[in-house]
């Protein structure tokens, strides 16, 4: 779904995340708590019996106070927080969402409330006669890459990442939240399926036909400027080193047409494949300047360097070699301030496509 | 559609080309009466009343004598020819077939025919009670990619280009021709709507959702290695440096795991979107072996140029500058003999992942 961002609903949130609202994959569950634009009690209640009781503060780092939830044990305990909708808080490896979900959904739409899901498997087929968002349905008539997206007003940037789940989504919003600090006038313009939950429109890019992601980003980008910010802010995905997701990285690349990149790294050594290691930030960098640049100078300015799990003393280290390396400006956004990367981001020029 | 190269089916066409069989977008008709596997008569008439009367030769260069078929004027006159299908000959820029066509495919399908089309435009829907082969759907269950393609046997070569367009699916069939005739082992893995037409199975991969792109394309590699040849030549699309096909084709260079790759390029000078240069050979070039190299080195081994348009003197020229600029073998594969790119292809060793 594609929509101006003035048309943000106000939803009331049931996050069923049942057995996972610890787990770092429940990043839809985890990001909105922590980014969603709905103000406070746009989530009204966590629904995971084995951590009920507990505040999501007190389990989820990173939730602003004026957002916190209560977690409780059952559906009918969720309802007595007045939720409009029921949250798929995690998706399953396998594909498929278990029975067990699957009955608490429908009981869930038999109460009333809508179901919304970022999964890939369609709810609304199985969910007859419920209100159904699947965030990954595309907009119908999505337009191939035209060029509109080189003459936007606003300057864009895309994050881009040493591999996928690297924290680019998270990072994106950090920037976001310092330009609106600042007074920057910012747009988000989300590319994922959390994203576009907490931003209330975007386009699940990876979820689109594969001649279609440039023109989707394009448009995302043109849908983005038409309230005239400063600054868009586009979500990467995937990672032009990543052999299962680097086509979607391209295509939001030359897609969204942005005027720079903030790269996305993390501590992890892990192989993105068997036998596919993860590609250092400096090398990653160049790669992602020189396909850029085929379409439309984009340098990386920045790099945000995501350090989940070190302690103090490594996660600074982490930060200083990644600024070493890449002779460019790095932080966790996370754990400090993403100013030094907004920073960069406004220091950028924009750029015109490469052959004017 | 994917399925294995002995399914091959052995239809009759008509090929449904009104007005358009001697434009160069008439790309399906061309290809399958040049490269077609199923023998003489696969062809049985073509159908354009502006060239009824000619032969096929006469019109299109580069079909073999024994592919020969006889143009004519009406759906009677080739139902005289005994045809069992009727192959939609042309792609309209504007999507969707106009009405005319969609009455002869009526007419066709109600006389037995059934109905091929390569289309975005799906045409089972619209002719129900038909026959219908859309090339264009993809495979049920495509997985993401594994991994696995890294395993296969047979060494696999991908067609690489400077722009969409170009010629990479006349290179890779003509690559082809000359390794079934020094008798290699060879399978055609297609990746567009007339490669599939043309071979009889495959995945057009530009219609494949993004996120699946590179596992379709690591299994028609896994496919095509099923039947042990020695070589698997995969179809490339569109071009790294085009803003609206760069997923695609990001997508298949990691997920068909190429151990080498044949640039192709052309004579034109148009821009690939308002602004955007076509890039040249050598700079685009480095840039498919740098992205490749993240995943598993697969260095441009040859140039295949096409010279189309081009008299003899400035042909050659053509071919010399571009080996001059990349310092690669190059030649006109389709004017000539796509011996030199074949015997690239077959020096260039096979690689193992970036990390082993």
């Amino acid at each position: 779904m594609l929509r101006g961002p003035e048309d943000a609903p106000s939803r009331r949130y049931v996050i069923l995340s049942e057995g996972w609202f610890a787990n770092r994959h429940a990043k839809t569950a985890h990001g909105l708590l922590r980014y969603g634009r709905g103000g406070p009690g746009e989530v009204a209640a966590v629904l995971d019996s084995t951590l009920a009781g507990h505040r999501a503060r007190d389990v989820v780092p990173g939730i602003p106070e004026e957002r916190d939830a209560p977690v409780v044990a059952t559906l009918g305990e969720a309802l007595a927080h007045s939720p409009t909708s029921i949250l798929v808080g995690l998706a399953p490896a396998g594909g498929r969402l278990p029975e067990a979900w699957m009955e608490v959904l429908r009981e869930a739409a038999g109460r009333g409330l809508e179901v919304v899901s970022g999964l890939h498997q369609r709810l609304a087929p199985e969910l007859t006669g419920a209100t159904v968002w699947d965030v990954r349905d595309a907009p119908e008539d999505l337009p191939l890459f035209s060029g509109e997206g080189f003459g936007v007003g606003p300057k864009v940037a895309l994050t881009v990442g040493t591999s996928s789940a690297v924290g680019k989504m998270t990072a994106t919003l950090e920037i976001e939240r310092a330009a609106r600090e600042r007074g920057v006038g910012t747009e988000f313009a989300a590319t994922g399926q959390t994203g576009v939950v907490i931003a209330g429109w975007g386009v699940c890019v990876d979820a689109v036909v594969a001649d279609f992601v440039a023109g989707a980003a394009e448009r995302l980008v043109v849908e983005a400027a038409r309230t005239s910010p400063e600054l868009v802010l586009v979500e990467g995905q995937g990672s032009i080193g990543h052999p299962a997701y680097s086509g979607v990285t391209a295509g939001l690349l030359h897609g969204s047409c942005p005027d720079c990149l903030v790269l996305c790294a993390d501590a992890s050594a892990e192989e993105l494949a068997p036998g596919v290691p993860r590609p250092g930030p400096a090398l990653v960098a160049r790669v992602y300047e020189e396909v850029a640049a085929l379409v439309k100078p984009a340098p990386v300015v920045a790099v945000s360097v995501n350090t989940r799990g070190l302690g103090e003393d490594a996660a600074r280290e982490l930060v200083e070699e990644t600024a070493a390396a890449t002779g460019l400006p790095a932080t966790d956004p996370f754990r400090g301030s993403a100013a030094p990367l907004l920073e960069a981001v406004l220091r950028a020029p924009k750029t015109a496509a490469a052959g004017l």
